[in-house]
């Protein structure tokens, strides 16, 4: 594994003590993970709060400033952070406006942020939370139910960023949020594996000249492995489902049918001796 | 090779007409390559005019915009842009108050662009440039008399694009590019090779734990190099030279030794029989 890093283990606090060193405009709590603009919340603005898995920078970090995010929380490497980190960024951006969350469609991270929302309710900050799920090359994944939440983040948090700026309410802040998510979609391919440091190799095997259409961005099952076309292909390819998401659940069901059957194969392959039937 | 492209051949033009597409602020001029704001030369203002090889995309042609550039002309990969390219952009983007030569230190772009600002001031259009030398890591290199141009191009086509936008004069605008190169140093650092996609395959060889410091951007020999190790080491390697830049010619002088004597080496253990001295 090729990565400058120290350690996998101190991946994320060095990377936050980096941003911290990098950009003064910024307010950084290392040990808790919050990143937020400094100078404290806004009075009167609505507060924007991501947050994910680390390794997918810059998401969320990257985006916190002025007209972007308020705050955002990372978690470890393709880890939702804790609900206790979410609060915290919540509490922090709170200029009695109320507070925006920005969540990718992983289970680990809805099931975080929605803790986290409650949790603030109660200490009386409003919360309303918007799942972003853009990826339209499959319909559940390895952590998701549903679409996955992939590049469309980043336009949900510049542009309900840039309305929260202007001093628009929570409704609408959310409402145009939903409406920019509504409006993206997307479908990855991988060229090849990432490898997460901690495990230190990589997570899945592509031949030289294959990849996988409709990946996930930690690595989940796609749809199919193919073999490395032109880019005006591969995009072709990607762009039918963008076009027209409707077809995705024959898809799904095709591409489940051959997965189901491929671990058939395997079974029968690996198996020593079958019994005979009749 | 895995790369998303139709073909090593149409690489660039691919390249002009994804920008044209989906750029409307900018007018793509695909035959001849240069990519210019829309809206033709602004009267009484400096022109920024960059270009260079390509292959190190977002470099120049996606710096073309309002505070920055007002064109840039790519060539082929890792390969100078032609004098008529950098003379069409030229008088392209010429509103009478002289246009500035943004130009990385590579022996072909100087060159060029020398040819260029002569083509130019024989049509009336004064003509000055800035060549942008900030990497450190070595004196002389494989296309480069002086110190290769790197990463500081960003922040001279952004800073001097600023001032040139607020109307100063092109002596004021040059000054300032100088500056801002003179305070900028940059060191590479490469982990694994680039494959020019003409060639189909990676430029030099590095071994599973091994990386080379102070390479180029086209793959140009570096100073050393030596087992991947933490971050925070290699960036204090690179910084020792950053900060002191008198370093490197003792430094050079020694990686030159180390490498004739490794070719000396290599002769002598591919000459089948050596002659018997004495």
């Amino acid at each position: 594994m090729k990565k400058l890093i120290n350690s996998p283990d101190t991946i994320v606090t060095d990377a936050l003590a980096g941003i911290a060193a990098a950009h003064p405009g910024l307010a950084v709590d290392i040990e808790n993970k919050v990143i937020t603009r400094a100078g404290g919340p806004q009075a009167g603005k609505v507060g924007l709060v991501s947050g994910g898995g680390s390794g997918h920078e810059p998401l969320h970090g990257g985006f916190v400033g002025y007209g972007m995010l308020d705050a955002a929380c990372p978690g470890e490497v393709f880890t939702s952070p804790v609900p206790d980190q979410m609060l915290a960024a919540t509490k922090a951006v709170n200029g009695d406006a109320g507070v925006l969350h920005i969540v990718k469609n992983y289970t680990g991270d809805v099931l975080n942020f929605q803790m986290a929302a409650e949790l603030a309710e109660d200490e009386g900050i409003e919360v309303v939370p918007v799942v972003i799920n853009d990826d339209v090359a499959v319909q559940d994944s390895l952590y998701t139910a549903g679409r996955r939440g992939v590049g469309a983040t980043v336009f949900v948090e510049k542009i309900a960023g840039a309305l929260a700026e202007e001093g628009a309410g929570l409704d609408k802040v959310a409402d145009l949020a939903r409406e920019v998510n509504e409006r993206s979609r997307s479908f990855g391919v991988a060229l090849t594996s990432c490898t997460v440091p901690a495990a230190g190799k990589p997570t899945f095997d592509l031949a030289e000249a294959e990849i996988e259409m409709g990946i996930g961005i930690h690595g989940e099952p796609g749809r199919t492995r193919t073999a490395l076309a032109g880019a005006r292909e591969l995009a072709a390819a990607a762009l039918e489902d963008v076009e027209e998401p409707a077809s995705i659940e024959k898809a799904e069901l095709v591409g489940r049918f051959e997965r189901a059957l491929d671990r058939v194969f395997r079974v029968l392959a690996a198996a020593p001796e079958l019994p005979e039937v009749g």
